[in-house]
C-alpha cells in the first residue's frame, strides 16, 4: 500500500464493490463515495445492453450532475476482456490526470472474479502514481449462503471457491479436501455439474442460489427441478459435504 | 427458506454481518435494523473483555433504548464454545418468543467461520418456528485483499480457504490446486506457516493483514519483519503463487 509515488494533482480511482443485489446491501462509504464523485464507470457484459452493478447503484447516482461512463465486455475470452479493459483503463486514466476522481462499479467484492482486477492491473502498471481506494463489498457468496440459511464453514473448515471452469476431476478433489465448495457462475455447465455430483456421491448435498437478496431471487434446493429458464450469469451452487 | 412453520406472534433473530472493521463498511441494511431492534446480542472471546464486533457497530446503537446482552465464549475449544452457544441462543429465544427482535452481531459475515451459525442451528434445532433473518456483511477476507490491493482471483482461477488449523501438508495440496490461499487467524501458527512457505518454495508469496480497514490496520509484505507483539486473533495470510 505504498502511496509514496502518488501524484496529489491527480483524481483517485475507487474500486467500489456495491454488493449483491439489494440496494440495502451497499456498504455506508460506497454510498457516500458514490454520491461524492463526478465520474462513474459501470461494466456491463457484451451480451446484454444492462450493467447489474449499475441496476444495485442506481438509486445512490445523480445522473444530472453526474457523468456515467459505460464499458462492454466479452465474459467468454479473458484475454479478449484484457483488452477492453486495457483501452477503458486509458480512458479512465486521462479523466484521473485532469484531477477529476472516478468510481468503477462492480457487483459483490472487486476483489473476487471482479473485472475492476484488469483495471487495477492496468494503471498499476501504466499510470502507477495514481491514487487507487479499494471499497470492499458484500460478496454474492456471502449473500447466497444467507438467503440459503447455510452456513459456509465453521470453526476449522475449510472453503474452496471454484469459477464456472472445472471437471469432475477438480471436483473430485475439492471434495476430498474441503468441507464446502462453492462452484461460481454455474449457468452454462450447471447440468455436467449436476451429474458429476450424482456420480461422486452427493446427490441432494447441492444448493444453487440465482441473483440472492434481488426481486429474481431463486433458492433452488431440489436441483432436478431447475430448468434452462432458471440458470443465470449470476448464480452459484454450494455444496456441503 | 420455508418460511410456513414460523409463528407471526415471536420476534425475528437478525443474524448481522458488520464487516470487517470499519464502521462505513456497515451495510445500509444492517444499519438500519441495528438503529430498530430492541435487543442486540454481542459475542466476545473469552480471552478479551472487548467484543469486535460491538466496538464496530457501536455508532449504530443507543444504549439508552436498546438493551445490550453479551455472551463470552472459549476460542479454542469448539465443543465448549458449542455449549456456551446453546445457552445463549436460550436466553435469545425466551425473548423472541415475548414478541422483541433480536439482532446477533458478528464481525466480518455471519456465514464465514461466525459463532453466529452455533446460534442459528440451536435455534433452528429447538425452536424452528422462530423467523431468522440473516444480513450478509463484507468479509475480513475482501477488506484485507481490497488494503493490500491484490485481486483475490480472476476469471477462472480458484480461491482456498483453510482455517487456522492446517499443517504442511494441507498447505501443500492447497497450493497445488489453488491460485490463491488464504489462512484465516494466523496469530498462533504464524511462525510455522512462514516455514511452511519458504520449504514450499513460497518465501515473499504471502501477504499478512491484520484488523484491515481498521486504525489498528497492518499490511506486511516482508513476513520477516512480524513480531509476536504484531500477531492478532483478527489476522490473516493472503498466499499467491
Amino acid at each position: 500500500m505504498s502511496t509514496e509515488a502518488v501524484n496529489p494533482n491527480y483524481g483517485c480511482l475507487y474500486g467500489i464493490g456495491v454488493g449483491p443485489g439489494d440496494p440495502e446491501l451497499v456498504t455506508i462509504k460506497a454510498q457516500r463515495v458514490l454520491a461524492s464523485v463526478p465520474i462513474i464507470c459501470a461494466p456491463h457484459a457484451d451480451t446484454s445492453r444492462d450493467s447489474y452493478a449499475l441496476s444495485i447503484a442506481r438509486r445512490f447516482i445523480d445522473t444530472e450532475r453526474q457523468e456515467l461512463l459505460r464499458f462492454g465486455f466479452p465474459t467468454d475470452d479473458a484475454e479478449a476482456a484484457s483488452r477492453v479493459w486495457e483501452t477503458a483503463a486509458e480512458s479512465l486514466a486521462e479523466r484521473l490526470m485532469e484531477r477529476q476522481d472516478v468510481a468503477f462499479i462492480t457487483e459483490g467484492d472487486p476483489m473476487l472474479f471482479s473485472t475492476f482486477s484488469y483495471v487495477l492491473e492496468s494503471i498499476r502498471t501504466n499510470h502507477p502514481d495514481i491514487a487507487v481506494e479499494i471499497i470492499p463489498g458484500v460478496s454474492s457468496v456471502m449473500a447466497a449462503a444467507a438467503r440459503a440459511s447455510l452456513p459456509l464453514v465453521t470453526h476449522g473448515q475449510r472453503l474452496a471457491i471454484l469459477p464456472a471452469v472445472y471437471g469432475i476431476d477438480d471436483l473430485r478433489e475439492a471434495i476430498a479436501n474441503y468441507d464446502t465448495i462453492v462452484l461460481m457462475k454455474v449457468n452454462r455447465v450447471l447440468l455436467d455439474a449436476l451429474a458429476n455430483l450424482e456420480s461422486l456421491g452427493l446427490a441432494g448435498k447441492g444448493i444453487y442460489v440465482r441473483r440472492a437478496t434481488t426481486e429474481s431471487e431463486q433458492v433452488v434446493q431440489d436441483l432436478h427441478q431447475l430448468t434452462e429458464e432458471d440458470l443465470d450469469y449470476f448464480s452459484l451452487l454450494i455444496i456441503k459435504r
